[in-house]
């Protein structure tokens, strides 16, 4: 067998493909013709079909029964088997597919086991039970802190706290799906009621989605030494917001309408074990800035726990598409612009006894970064809808328009190591 | 048939009783002994086994296809089913339970049909895929907002908008189910950092649930004209508060983990029929408040869209239990001070384009009234954790101690109407 590095596989278009060569492996539910949803594994721009493989009987020993629960029309039951039995069907999948792979010959007979992802749909790949949006891009906070507070734009428990808040679970909707402008309650400058109609300041933000493995029972928590358990794999998550919206219904609960008309995620779950090598140390805080109470550290979080994903936001205006245009990029971050680690996510959210599930979804909020054209959002390029922004066909956007198509990107590179990325998380906006 | 008042039931026990004559008829999720979950029906101090009565053929016509889905081991499909599917139900128990009963001798003969109730588990009665807490209890909101702002109790946005925000559904839970303390972030008087530790002013909160029924789909909504047909049935929930972490978390998104730990609720879905003998004119708005914007506006839900439900919250303490004394009463309150609907939250929910799905809870928010003896809250009750209450034993309480067990309970009057209750929504604190 090859390093890692240099193994390269049978399926042609994995090798040097952008987002899916041998080394990523993400999984995700999918549908091809009138087949039912059944779990997949994308591999440069096919879909290896995981019933197929299991009906074929293509796995053997223990990765056979992981990849049997990993062929439901639902990767929960998967998500609840946990790291080991994630990595048992990883280091089979990686040995079935290399271009060196005994079974290949097999493998290029069975019919229907690589499906062309362009000729498929793809759906949540879970039923998520609760998802919850934190506040961990710092940059973010700061940007839009400063919109409202100038002076004192980070609350007091922003760096003791991981900010959190509840979000609706049954918008959640794949890439793809279009997104219909909300309406709502807003109150207009120097009115005194507010007017119901149409949002006038939708926005898009730039998000990591965590998806959560096996949780834990009511009552329990998960410390932070056991959190990288309960991470199974991530995508990319576009939290819509209706800025005009939550700025009326905010208070005292926090967002609302503004937020659970639509929430895009990217449909591949990509391991925390693809992810491996893009970890990072957790950058040092600030001079003066307190360190994590004890329940929010840990030495192998700190030197490990934060990962190296560039993240990336594109427009493409329904001018732009009808004159042939490539999406035009906003925003380009990275995931080190967060302030607290995913492990430190998890071990906040469960520390008080609530249960976390498989499949369960954790936003990680916007993560900008700190300069110009690291903006996760149009509130902060157009610093609050004050300065538009003009793309290179001369057409101005403050707020997302009808016909805007919204694009995120993740990209993982690093010295030594093949680059992977996530796949598509794309939504375009109907009134 | 006799008139409605004074139909009485061949199930003897349900004659008089306080929550379950036969006027009642509420459906639940239960398992007896080693059963599998299944639906029924609460009936005086028994429960009708939908599952026995659908396998012995006890149901004829449409009534039969929807005992059967209400049979099954959640209500989600039963509640999706609507409102003539229910009435349908209703009406065949009705008559198989009354005391005229032409089948009341047959039924006699099945065996396990009707089950002791004491004999039996309650479950969560559906899988509840959104959880959603509102904050139209206006009283609450004004003695809250006095604590912290006594010139200006209430936001701008109140008489506005339903305000609500998304709670957690995984830690929904069965009255019944033990409550253990949280632990979290709290900032002490004075201090300028938090601690870590267990939550010191632990709270109840007197609510009533409310059941989805069909639900939208993503990108509608659900016009207010419309609303009823989508709500299936209430219930109690407490939604048990840990002030001091709430404090310390909830800006700017709202509360988290303060919630997150447990939400209790009364496992029978109490239907919409069998409230419609206590629906009220929603009270008339004080002078000078806004007429709800018109998405809110509906005349039948103005004219009867308010529910007259007696609402009252009682403690028993370790020691209360220990000298077998009986529950004390702490606030008796009425969802008449509700200043929305359950309509204008249903309509408001959706309006911007957010799924309500089958099965989907939403909470009313704390029902105090307006003066002592009728808060919903130890924090209304206390003033803010700084006048404590006395109890009959000499017991005194700031917030809730370790085996403090907390009772809800709700109850229907109507002249001219057999009264109706809710059962049991019981929790006891565990540290």
């Amino acid at each position: 067998m090859t390093t890692a590095l240099n193994r390269r596989s049978w399926v042609e278009s994995a090798n040097g493909h952008a987002d899916f060569p041998l080394q990523n492996l993400p999984l995700g539910v999918f549908s091809h013709g009138q087949t039912c949803p059944r779990g997949g594994v994308a591999i440069g721009d096919r879909i290896f079909d995981l019933r197929a493989a299991t009906e074929a009987g293509v796995f053997q020993g223990p990765a056979a029964d992981v990849a049997e629960v990993a062929s439901r029309d639902q990767l929960n039951d998967f998500l609840a088997l946990g790291a080991a039995a994630r990595q048992a069907l990883r280091a089979a999948l990686l040995q079935l597919l290399d271009e060196d792979s005994p079974q290949r010959d097999r493998l290029q007979g069975v019919a229907g086991l690589l499906l062309p992802m362009s000729e498929c749909t793809l759906h949540m790949p879970a039923r998520v039970g609760d998802y919850s949006d934190f506040y961990v891009g710092i940059h973010h906070a700061l940007n839009v802190g400063k919109l409202f507070r100038p002076d004192n734009p980070l609350l007091p428990n922003y760096k003791y706290v991981p900010i959190g808040y509840h979000g609706r679970a049954s918008t959640l909707c794949p890439s793809g799906t279009a997104v219909r402008r909300p309406s709502g309650q807003t109150l207009a400058a120097g009115q005194n009621a507010p007017a119901f109609g149409p949002c006038q300041r939708l926005d898009y933000e730039l998000e990591l989605g965590v998806w959560i493995g096996p949780g834990n029972a009511q009552g329990e928590s998960i410390g932070i030494d056991r959190a990288a358990e309960h991470i199974a794999g991530f995508c990319l998550l576009n939290d819509w917001s209706a800025r005009d919206i939550q700025a009326w219904e905010y208070q005292p609960l926090g967002p609302f309408l503004s937020k659970s008309f639509a929430t895009t995620i990217s449909p591949w779950v990509v391991t925390a074990e693809a992810l491996e090598p893009f970890r990072r140390a957790q950058p040092p805080r600030p001079d003066g800035d307190p360190q994590p109470l004890s329940y929010l550290l840990d030495d192998h979080d700190q030197q490990g726990g934060a990962l190296d994903i560039e993240l990336e936001v594109l427009l493409r205006t329904a001018q732009m598409k009808a004159d042939g245009l490539a999406p035009h990029r906003l925003g380009l971050s990275n995931s080190l612009n967060m302030y607290w680690t995913v492990a430190q996510m998890v071990a906040h959210h469960s520390v008080n006894g609530c249960k976390l599930q498989p499949g369960d979804l954790l936003g990680t909020g916007t993560l900008s970064g700190p300069q110009e054209g690291q903006y996760g959002s149009l509130l902060e390029m157009t610093a609050g809808g004050k300065q538009p922004v003009t793309l290179p066909n001369g057409e101005v956007r403050m707020f997302l328009q009808s016909g805007d198509e919204v694009f995120l990107r993740a990209r993982c590179h690093r010295e030594g190591h093949i680059s992977i990325g996530f796949g598509e998380c794309r939504g375009v906006v109907l009134d």
